[in-house]
């Protein structure tokens, strides 16, 4: 017989839905977090709000949370890591080591759902100053300023009266090589110039971007009202550095649309770091032998219409293991993976 | 006891996902398709080719099709339109006119998978002159030539020396009611333009974008190769309006980066329409009684980690029904609404 379990790594936002989705399958789950927590990186990282509707991330994946652990025959591994993976489809065995004491996962199928860490802006983009200047953030840092109430500079305590994002920083770049469009930042640094204009209604914000890419609902929902009733200002441009002047910064590039070089001084500016595969990916993808694309996140195995098959029978992937993703995909693809998951265990002849 | 069968309708790339993730499941499924073949848009607008790895649209969506047809327990209605829907989740009665016939689906949930139609350029940008010039055409027409292995002007047969492609035609505009952005239109324009490139090799292809959303891996994927390797040449501006010249047609707008006028000779024009909700999503969202957002899309009932749920319960909606989707939220979303509504219906008690 193969074993009924489906076992998640990951605790996320892809993973919560995969773990959910094949509970309500009726398949027993054991989700395996390597943190002391679920909710994955927005609770992690103190994200304040949640893409498009700016309800308050911890509230969300809090009800999410709530559910799952209210689900019958699923089981929470908290501060848990997979070390090694035996066995074949229908007949995993994942060695699980929880801080001094380690167990075995028997499984049918596997979802992998490790997610994505933030790109550090200090790697080889020195000319932003992340970690000279003070008052240079990422897109996090501001995200856990709003979640506190307050934003102010880090260098002297005051609110910024001027405050910039400087669009893909890590993304779109072939020197890092980051090819990949990160996806999510354009709608997430809109979002949160909306929430320091909410804030702070005297500090002028702006935007430097390539494109702003706001797919789909996210022109509607976020690009529009950003510039029409908060009046975010967008400046297509590319910032080539950042320098310290007096207590401000010095933010130097070109305006593309005015065609000519621009020189602008801010109180704070916001990295919009994109996306690159957490440790969490890249580690998994060796304990569980499944191939990575040449960024390091899981390749799906045949795209496009079956987004969560990786290269390894009975294991599937979800949510940003698999690249950049947005909720909604996150969402998507942790249910999807999980009806796979469940139904190629139930597929596995019982005298496999 | 509830019925054990789900009903999906549309048999497009999401429908097609739905239908094989719920057999998948286990679960008896009947596939209610309106039109005489299964694959959607794709099929019945003769796709040359799927984004981004440019495989055929029918090799990959007949692959599809084959598998669902060998599938147990499933039931395929061709040339079906469902006329009403009485019941509740676990026990829904789907009238099902087939012809001169009618029959009686009972279901125990519901996959709604309509998706789009194409705008229509006629309606209210007229400035393009889809309908006066026969050279203007739209990106579907473009697909369709491609896939005959024959680019041509329509009004006289040769082959254009260059080509033009003008985007966010019907999507990002107040003035026609559609002020989300159609998702799929940048890198859809950006296949088509590789695979002119490939024909046509002496044609000179442009593109007139306001913002290029090549989100994610369609980055590296479609818009570096686009440019590097096939030379399509992308111009940030705003096109105003398409007049003739002679056998040609006079684009005229404005260079956004250049910031100056411009007027440009083209062959042929390709407009880059957006997406709106099929006839059969706005007809089904009447019949099956679920809420439509203000596009007429489906609304998605509890956004963003729940991407499925409409607002009757055991009503579930996948794919382009629910507004702007590419191929991957089409097979994500349809495995995801199948795995809710197989859920749905195991969870209702016997009873009921």
């Amino acid at each position: 017989m193969p074993h009924e379990t489906v076992a998640v790594i990951g605790g996320g936002p892809a993973g919560l839905a995969a773990a959910q989705a094949a509970s309500d399958l009726g398949a027993p789950v054991v989700l395996i977090e390597q943190g002391d927590a679920l909710g994955g990186t927005p609770i992690a990282e103190s994200y304040a709000s949640l893409t498009p509707h700016l309800e308050s991330a911890e509230t969300v994946l809090g009800r999410l949370v709530q559910r799952l652990e209210a689900s019958p025959h699923t089981d929470i591994l908290l501060g848990a890591q997979v070390t090694a993976c035996t066995g074949d489809v229908g007949h995993f065995e994942l060695q699980v080591e929880m801080g001094a004491t380690s167990r075995t996962v028997s499984c049918g199928a596997v979802v992998l759902a490790t997610g994505f860490q933030h790109f550090d802006p200090g790697r080889e983009t020195q000319m932003y100053g992340y970690y000279e200047f003070p008052d240079v953030i990422a897109l996090q840092d501001l995200e856990a300023m709003i979640k506190a109430g307050s934003i102010a500079k880090p260098s002297n305590g005051q609110a910024p009266r001027r405050l910039c994002f400087v669009q893909c920083v890590g993304s779109r770049d072939r020197q890092i090589g980051n090819e990949y469009c990160s996806k999510v930042c354009c709608g997430v640094a809109s979002k949160e110039a909306i929430e320091v204009r909410l804030l702070l209604p005297e500090c002028e914000v702006f935007i430097f971007y390539i494109d702003m890419r706001m797919y789909g609902y996210w022109e509607s929902q976020i690009y529009w009202p950003a510039q029409e009733r908060h009046h975010v200002q967008y400046v297509k441009g590319i910032i080539s550095e950042v320098l310290p002047k007096g207590d401000q910064l010095l933010v130097r590039g070109e305006d593309t649309t005015m065609g000519r070089p621009m020189e602008i001084l801010m109180d704070m500016v916001v990295l919009s770091v994109g996306m690159e595969p957490s440790p969490g990916t890249r580690a998994m993808a060796g304990v569980l032998g499944v191939e990575q694309n040449s960024y390091g996140f899981i390749a799906a195995a045949h795209p496009p219409l079956d987004t969560v098959s990786t290269s390894r029978p009975g294991i599937f992937a979800a949510g940003a293991a698999l690249g950049p993703a947005d909720l909604e995909d996150c969402a998507s693809t942790g249910a999807a993976a999980a009806a796979r998951a469940v139904s190629v265990i139930r597929s596995v002849p019982a005298a496999g």
